[in-house]
This record gives structure tokens, C-alpha cells and sequence, in this order.
């Protein structure tokens, strides 16, 4: 199997560069191979032993890879399908670009690998949407779920290496008492939140993060929840947390749903009420799991309340398209 | 009007004083005098042109006061409460020891200054409380609300001096690549959010401060609505943010919200969806003002999301209290 990454300047494509090089799950390999723009070319990463060298790509690109990882730009991503489609390698892709397209599996593979079939493409979920449905999918095979009111406390690594970098440079404005550079975000980020920095629809007047969770929930749990989402950047680096309301068609019991998310792979139960110990971003930084915790019920015996925390660069990005290709060739997670 | 302000030595204490400082209600006084506990008496602290000294308090001091403000805790405040109470003084307390009695109004001025009567004692409600209900009550004068989600994005100053300057440290501490000393809140605070570290009342899983917010709200607004809060410390110096999701009994019209929200005194709307502009704590640190934003529908016309910040210090604890003596002497707000 020869893989190739592209987008590997990135910081989600370097996280699945990380991956491969741990290969936790074995997935069998003889080639890897990265690229990014042009300008990028000839950088060398290490790799294991070896050093890796960016390469620039073409449609011949294509003919000497069987899988690809599209760690790149909405656009990009839908310009590297258009070459690579033609030849037979499995395309999966961490851009929104296919997310919704109804022929294109959105895939979580714990929830709903069993989507993968013959799809040469498939898409990776947004980072917040992947981490919301490990916790709301072993719910609801217990119990039915139809409203879902979603607050995010979202770190700088959905940014990229630009908003992590301004994040972490405001430390030393901040301390060495010098005005903040806010070139990236537009606002000052340390010491502050802000809604997130994507463009609004104006046909509902949510913010585009907000309505990729809504509509790759809904897709990826195959429900018509009634679902809403608050994106809100915090000034952390590389972990998201997601205050989360439920409500159900029945009343639940707690415990139930704790034996439910306790014996779901990948998610965490962190709920000592004694010590005041809940999830926390920084307690899942480099965790393959989704950590849980301050379950509760909600307005009543219908509903419930919760707070999550994961890694937004691996289940929330690269570990997720990871486990995609485990899954695809059989691989237990 | 001779004034007591009693927890001088605390960050609600000094930002009573600097109110009156400034006065800007003109509040009738002709002296003030500041205590606090027997190891900060002696300390001098500037109050216009003259220097005020932290004095001791006994019984006999309540003979000499008119009005007296308590920025203390619950145990403290039930204890100059029993001292006091022979006298005639006006007692406004910012603990949360007497805000549940029935007998004790729960202020908001702009909301329910009203029931401020002969009272002697008026409690002044939670930060978050406070702010929260200053968006709820105009679109209740309008729309009939019947469940309330929040998610709080609360600052260090709730937690005083040692909240705020173990943050700030944690700044010096990152930057010098030193270990963060987190004594106080017992996790690393800065690049990180955490549960509310209040208690967890067993009875039903919420913690002190959700508590406060889901119970005080209700009495504020004199309304037994259905709301559930999860109360989040983030990484912010010195105002609170909140995500209100907000359903009604009949569908109600953006427009029309806006326009309540926008002819309330002490709010103010930013809602500017072509720059991405919305409230974020800094932009209402030291502003009188409760700042809202994204106002939108929620999961159908019947419902809205909102984001709102203001000064957790300001009309959050101190200005509320100040607010609360203006009213009782009929100044305009």
C-alpha cells in the first residue's frame, strides 16, 4: 500500500504523519510520500530512519498511490479529486468540500464505519462534529434523541499553524507588556474568547462551523435531530470542549448512559464529583479518546447535560481519517 | 448618607469604592469608611483627594451608618447581618447567604427595583445571575419564555485576588518555561478551561454556581421557567460570557427582540455580521453595559441563541449593589 498525504505543512497533515510513524493500529504500508503548494517543495521531515522529502504532485501523481489523505483547503481538496478520481486510489479527505454530498460516506468509523464499501472517496467530519457524535451515538442506542442545543469552547488549532502561533506569540506581548499582534484572528485571543471566525450565512445567521455541526451530526448519527450550535474560540491550544444540552423522547437514566459512553471505544467517562475533577482540553492533549464528564440531568428527567473534551487534531482531525483507512481495510480500532 | 463598605481588602469591595469614587449617579454621601478582617486594619487606601483607613467594626459601628454594603462571604455577611440589624442601616449584601429568603428582595434595579420597599436588606444577585437576567427581562416583557440553557465562559475575577493573580502568573510562569503554580484552582488555568470549582450539591448534580444562576434567575424574573446552566471557568481576566439558548411558548420575531434588547437601559446589542463582530470579554471590561450578540433563531421560530458579556465585576457584583442604593433613593439609573 503506498500512501500519500497531502497538505503535509499543515498541522493536521503532520499529525497523520505522526500517526503513520507510531502505526498503532498496523496498517500495512511499503510507501509514504508528502506534498504540499509549490513553495513548500523540497523540505525534508523526518520520518522514523529516513527523511521524507515534500514532493510537488501531477495527475501521473496519482497513478502510483493507493490511498490519499487530503488534509488541505476546501478548494484544494476538490481540485486533487479531479486529478486523482480517474485512477483507482482511495480518497479520503479532511476538507468539508464532499462532507454533505449525499453519495459521499461522512464517516466516524466507530459509529458508522459499516457506511465504507466500495466509496474511493470519503470524507473526514469537522473536528467539533466528530467529537460531539462519539459521545451522543452510544446514547442513542439506548435512548431517543431529538434536541440538541451545543456550546463549544474551541482551541487554536482549528486554525492552524497561523492561530497557533499568534496564540502562543501573545504570551510574550502580554508578559513583556508589548500591544498584541492580531493580524490572524482580528482580535486579541489570550486572555479573551470570541465567536468563532468563519463567515455567517446570512440565510440563518449562523457561522459556518456552527452549521457544518449541525448538518454533519445529523448526517452522521442518520437522524433529523433538532440541533443548535454556539462556536466559540477560547484561547487554548490544541484541545475543544463542547457544552452539551440533550433532550429525548423518553425519560432517561443516568446510569444508563454512563454504562452506554463507559463501554463505547474511544470515549472516557471523567465525572469525580469528590474532587471536583471533570474533563479539562489539557487533560486530553495527545489522547486518542473523547473525555466526559458533569452528566447530569437537564431541565428534567427528558434531558441531560454534559461537557466533553477531545484532541481537535486527532479524533477531531488526522486520527479520525487514521481509523478511516484501519476500518476500510479491516482493522479493529 | 454616611456609608459602610465592609470586605474593602476584596476585588468587589474596591470597585464599590472607585463607584462611588466617581459617583456617577451622584449619590447623596457625606462620609464613607471601609473594613475588612483584623489583619488588613491600619492599611490606608486612596479614595479622592484624601486617604481612607481600614477600620475594625463592632456593634456599636452600626449606630453610626446609613447604608452599609457587604462584599463578603455568606458566613461573614450573616455575621454583621446579626450585628447590624438593631439599627436602622440599610444592609445590601453581595453574598449569596440571604438571596433565597422570601423575605429578601433580589435586585436588579432596571428589572424588579420595584420591590425594593422598606427593606432593610436587599440581596444582590450572582455575577452571571446579573448579567443574564438584564437580556432575559426585556424579551420576557414581550415573549412569554419557558426554558433557558446557558454555558457559561466565566473569568478569574469571580474568584478574587487569588483567582486573578494566579492566572496572571501563569503568564510569566509559560513564558519563563516554568511550572504553572496552580494552589489555588488546582488546574492549570491559562490554555485550558475548567468545571466551575464550587461545590457539587449531590441532590442533583449541578455545582454552587449553577445553582445560584438556575435558582436566582427564576426569582428575578418571578417565573418558574425551566433553565440548566454549566458553569466554565476560561482563561479571562475580568468579564463573563454566557451562550443562552432560549425557548418560548409562541414564535417570536428576531426584530422585535432586538428592539427590546436595544431600548433597555444597560444593554447593548453588537451584532455586526459583515465584520465578524460580536461581544467578547474585553470589549466590556470597565463598561457599565451588558453587551449581546448573534441573536438568532434556535432549533425553530419558537426559539433563540444568543451570546452575551459583561463585567463580572461591574454590573456582574459592584455596580448592581451601587445601582440598588440609587434606586432605593429614587436616582435615575
Amino acid at each position: 500500500m503506498r500512501i500519500g498525504i497531502f497538505g503535509i505543512t499543515g498541522v493536521v497533515g503532520r499529525e497523520l504523519l505522526k500517526l503513520f510513524e507510531d502505526n498503532y493500529l498496523n496498517i500495512p504500508f511499503n510507501d509514504i510520500k508528502i506534498y504540499a503548494s509549490n513553495k513548500s517543495v523540497g523540505i525534508k521531515i523526518k520520518f522514523r530512519d529516513e527523511e521524507l522529502i515534500i514532493d510537488d504532485y501531477d495527475e501521473l501523481t496519482f497513478n502510483n498511490l493507493d490511498v490519499i489523505f487530503l488534509c488541505t483547503s476546501s478548494e484544494v481538496s476538490y481540485q486533487i479529486y479531479k486529478m486523482a478520481k480517474k485512477y483507482n486510489c482511495l480518497i479520503i479527505d479532511n476538507s468539508s468540500y464532499f462532507r454533505m454530498f449525499n453519495n459521499v460516506p461522512l464517516i466516524v468509523p466507530e459509529i458508522n464505519g459499516n457506511l465504507i464499501k466500495e466509496n474511493n472517496l470519503i470524507s473526514n467530519p469537522n473536528c467539533c462534529t466528530a467529537l460531539l457524535t462519539m459521545v451522543l451515538y452510544p446514547i442513542s442506542t439506548k435512548y431517543s434523541i431529538n434536541k440538541v442545543i451545543v456550546s463549544t469552547y474551541q482551541s487554536a488549532s482549528g486554525a492552524g499553524y497561523q492561530g497557533l502561533n499568534e496564540l502562543e506569540n501573545q504570551i510574550k506581548d502580554i508578559y513583556l507588556n508589548k500591544k498584541c499582534d492580531t493580524s490572524f484572528f482580528g482580535s486579541q485571543y489570550l486572555m479573551n474568547v470570541f465567536s468563532h471566525n468563519s463567515n455567517i450565512d446570512l440565510n440563518n445567521l449562523y457561522n459556518d462551523e456552527e452549521n457544518k455541526i449541525m448538518e454533519e451530526t445529523k448526517k452522521i448519527l442518520n437522524k433529523n435531530i433538532n440541533i443548535t450550535a454556539t462556536c466559540i474560540r477560547v484561547p487554548v491550544l490544541r484541545a475543544h470542549s463542547e457544552s452539551v444540552y440533550i433532550e429525548f423522547d423518553e425519560e432517561v437514566d443516568i446510569n444508563e448512559i454512563k454504562i452506554k459512553l463507559n463501554s463505547f471505544n474511544g470515549v472516557k467517562i471523567l465525572d469525580d464529583i469528590d474532587n471536583n475533577k471533570f474533563p479539562e482540553p489539557l487533560k486530553v492533549e495527545n489522547k486518542n479518546y473523547v473525555l466526559v464528564g458533569r452528566i447530569r440531568y437537564g431541565v428534567n428527567k427528558k434531558s441531560i447535560s454534559l461537557f466533553l473534551c477531545g484532541d481537535q487534531l486527532l479524533k477531531g482531525a488526522a486520527l479520525n481519517a487514521y481509523q478511516i483507512l484501519g476500518y476500510k481495510i479491516n482493522l479493529n480500532l
